[in-house]
């Protein structure tokens, strides 16, 4: 079958022909990808950035945010059957630890990272994972537009749930970043708080985007503004600085976007009462929450849709920022 | 009245008779006070360091850590009465605010800081304050040896509090720095956490005091340890870095002490999604939870008594590490 | 002034010439009435159905959901000024005890409850509470019509915020009853939560109401529903019994109405492991948060006003069902 | 092999020869059982109490509170191996549901209970499980006189956990009844709450056990008590009535004895915001819980142990309430 492989870091992928996943455990599933989700860290990956944490063996396959169908099943899995349309987790999880056990499967101790760690992603014609990682959409759902919320929106809705706490009605959340997540990122809060929205971008055209979704304001720098939540979806260069700088007493810095890093005072945290989040992957009951919002018309993704072989040109327009929303690979 | 005061900044402290302070406003009340603990913080007042924080006018009476009897009260005073033994909390608050109304009267926009940003504190025979920061103590009591828990104790009960979502039983949480914050800390982690406790200190003499406490186990370093929390008392040097080091998945990192800061690294940060907490002092709340605990001798307080007059010896002794546990000035 | 009063229960209420009141104590506020808000309580007082639980000397002036303008204030009032637009919560408190300190004040020992309890209400051109009760609106706003947010508003806020933990996107919460509370009730809970909303009720005509406001389905009685929450806005007759059988396993059954009562089975409950709810006003940040969802159009009120002297017809109305939304006196 | 079986209601138990369990799905696994807590249920299930609620198909083994050492596992088992000491989750869970995914096993739509609804339980020499219900014990325990943790000590550290946010230091919290429950219910709130525990139970030989454990005091009625949580372990005749009488406003009845029942009057649970909750057993991570604190000695079973054949004898000591905590069968 066709996949896209990194075979080495600082060189464009590899599109190729590899053999066909098998069930390998009971609890496998291989799943037919209807749409393979292009994020920025599978820039960071070619890039080498993540092969510190990560440390995968090359070459393997891209691609974690996938949908598709279900295609085959070990001789353990019950809850999905072959043809069902399912949005697949980006971990594969052991279902018994700590993590796993109290709804935080992404702390898992031993998960797996298909298309990060090493273990074969989505932009292939076939992707093996485990049921435990599957949601199921609704009869007769198309997943292909809807593979980006497998962790654009994931992320989105885990980072958006944890910050609740921090508002209240008025308060003030700063989302810095309008692209894929961002979009997400601003439905998102409007369902799960109370709060005033503002959207800080640089690019005009995209803060022109963020007014069809209804931001209490739109601004193109920090400049004069006071925050009780920033929400970092860019976190590089002199943003988390300047991000730290607008909170309120009690605030909360929340990160999702990396690539960058910040120097915290100790007197000024203390004096602030500040809060600094990191903010991973969401949970699989994330996940269910959010195919939920999907299905009441609560969420809405913005995509552009490239076939698998173009998949150069697509990261490329993905680095360049000129995919409004969220680019997917059709295999 | 004889009173302590910072008189300019890198110069010692000034003895001297100054006026009674007066009823000023309906709810004010003055306390004589019984006991005034010597913070930290105070060393930092000297060394200017909160300067610009604060921005206090000069001279002002030192003492932000209070205990002693109401001596008057304002006309509109009706929770207190002269004799009454009080403990001081440290901030005076508004009673309006939002964060007033929902229990984080250390959020008061308008909140003054007796002892720290110009307001005469309580290095002094009588001090005045307002009725909404008073905790009545139990008829009877002798406040003197209490008062460190205006600061220490509301401080550590606080921040102990706050990392109650991040420990179960068998999580591991770490203090960094065991003297008056720390001693209180571990009885205070005993009382709201079944976590293993681990303290670290580089003083053999303290890592004996500190296991008259109970800890699980002491160390002089960070090395090869893992913590879901780490309880940061010193906030230093290289501690900081260290302290974020040794943090589990999930792992937060909570800020007391001051003067150091870290470099957060976003990709770590949200890999191993950690959180990083400021805590100031804790609420009115907070303080009444405390005195409580103490009643029912669930936290005891070690404590050495200075006269006040000996105030240069005494804060030069805190400055060497030589006092175990608070000390206190007796006016 | 003209007030209504009370004389005696199971009598016709009596409009009536009063004194003015005037300022007591320092933090006392005379408001000008604009608008009060009758409520079924109103109902329950004349028939004497409350006078057990609050002991009211008779007689005393009705209405316990008030909004106006500052019309005269006490010497330690700094938080309003005559002419200010303000919307007063019902309880007087006295911001030391534990409730009014973690910002539960409705569960303040000492509160008073005018209009409830014998202080004398807001059926009246003028009406006295203290600075503690009012939430300015702002400037320019006409509260005639925003008067009943002070009870039916801030009651149905404070249920929702509390149900919100037993609810997720795709949940059931099942609201029994439509009138003045039901519909801020579906509006609230389409703010704070993504749950599925049922309204159920015996009246054709207000749920053809009800469709105004975007349920996800409507019901006339409860046969064949399930539910994670039922929201009880009518608490009588055989509804209680009713409401809990339609309950999930660790559902909510929130009670608000009230008249009636339920028998719970303590096996049932483990089973099933149900909580049950009853309902107070809610606190004063309750109102602030409102009064906030108000000025951003989140929540809209249907309300009927009726001159002050035509009291006795508008209650016989609210009686009735006649008034859709909410009735409000205007002196 | 030997097992204890209902055969019919109404009628005694019945010690007898069945055949051992066999593996039977990948996830399965067969316990030597150690010990097995014989529980009030149990005499329930006896009277029919329970058949209504599980409809059990008869004959089949008692026993829901287990504990032993794994014997033989299925092929898809990786977290135990034979000969591992582990106490045994009362509940078979599917671990894909809502409920499983967070952290709620216990609210498992598919859930099964061994012992109760016709699965074989644990009055026997070996019983079938699975992998998900294990918690492992640590190597070289002796898991027989643990046995009651997984049903007591579950129930009680779920209810414990879940009343926490009703209680801060010098809060009451009324236990009624202390026989198994009772005596790690109280040990547990000390490790949980900072609240004063108040023993309520008609035996004095109960409350002179209780003393043992350090309650703040004991009482033989709840005549003039006032509770801001009320934990009953009781349930049945006047018990719960009273039991509800006793709260203080915003006071919460925890139900986990049963029998009984109670009427609620909805005004009075408005008036004093009353909230009830029904307890289920615990999650499987309430158990993990429990065993660290086990480990830790933070809690102490009191247990009397039976010879499997003396099974009708020691049922009849637990139903005359002669077991000072409780007691265990061993095969």
């Amino acid at each position: 079958m066709r996949a896209v492989q990194v075979v080495a870091y600082h060189e464009p992928v590899r599109v190729t022909d590899v053999p066909e996943p098998e069930i390998e455990a009971p609890d496998d599933v291989v799943v037919r990808i209807a749409g393979a989700g292009i994020c920025r860290t599978d820039l960071h990956i070619l890039q080498g950035e993540l092969a510190e944490a990560f440390t995968p063996d090359l070459p393997y396959t891209l691609g974690h945010e996938n949908a598709g169908w279900v295609h085959e099943v070990g001789p353990a899995v019950t809850t999905v059957r072959p043809g069902d349309p399912v949005i697949v987790h980006p971990a594969v999880t052991c279902g018994h630890c700590a993590g796993c056990r109290s709804g935080n499967d992404m702390h898992c101790g031993s998960w797996r990272f298909p298309g990060v760690d090493g273990w074969d992603g989505g932009y292939a014609e076939l992707m093996r994972t485990t049921a435990r990682a599957l949601v199921k959409l609704p009869d007769g759902t198309n997943p292909t537009r809807l593979a980006p919320h497998a962790d654009a929106g994931l992320t989105a809705i885990h980072a958006v749930k944890r910050l609740v706490p921090f508002t209240r009605p008025g308060a003030t959340v700063v989302v810095i970043g309008f692209g894929g997540l961002g979009h997400l990122a601003i439905q998102l809060l409007r369902e799960y708080t109370s709060a005033e929205v503002v959207v800080v971008d640089t690019s005009e055209e995209r803060l022109r985007w963020a007014e069809e979704f209804g931001p209490d304001r739109t601004a193109s720098s920090l400049d004069g503004l006071e925050a009780d939540v920033v929400l970092d979806l860019v976190g590089e260069g002199d943003v988390p600085q300047r991000a730290m700088d607008v909170l309120r007493k009690g605030g909360l810095y929340s990160i999702v976007g990396y690539g960058g890093g910040v120097r915290l005072d100790h007197l000024d945290m203390i004096n602030r009462e500040l809060t600094v989040q990191g903010n991973q992957i969401g949970s699989h009951t994330d996940l269910v929450d959010l195919v939920e919002l999907v299905r009441r018309d609560r969420v809405r993704l913005e995509t552009t849709c490239f076939p698998l072989d173009d998949v150069e040109q697509a990261m490329h327009e993905v680095a360049e920022g000129k995919v409004l929303g969220r680019a997917v690979l059709v295999p």
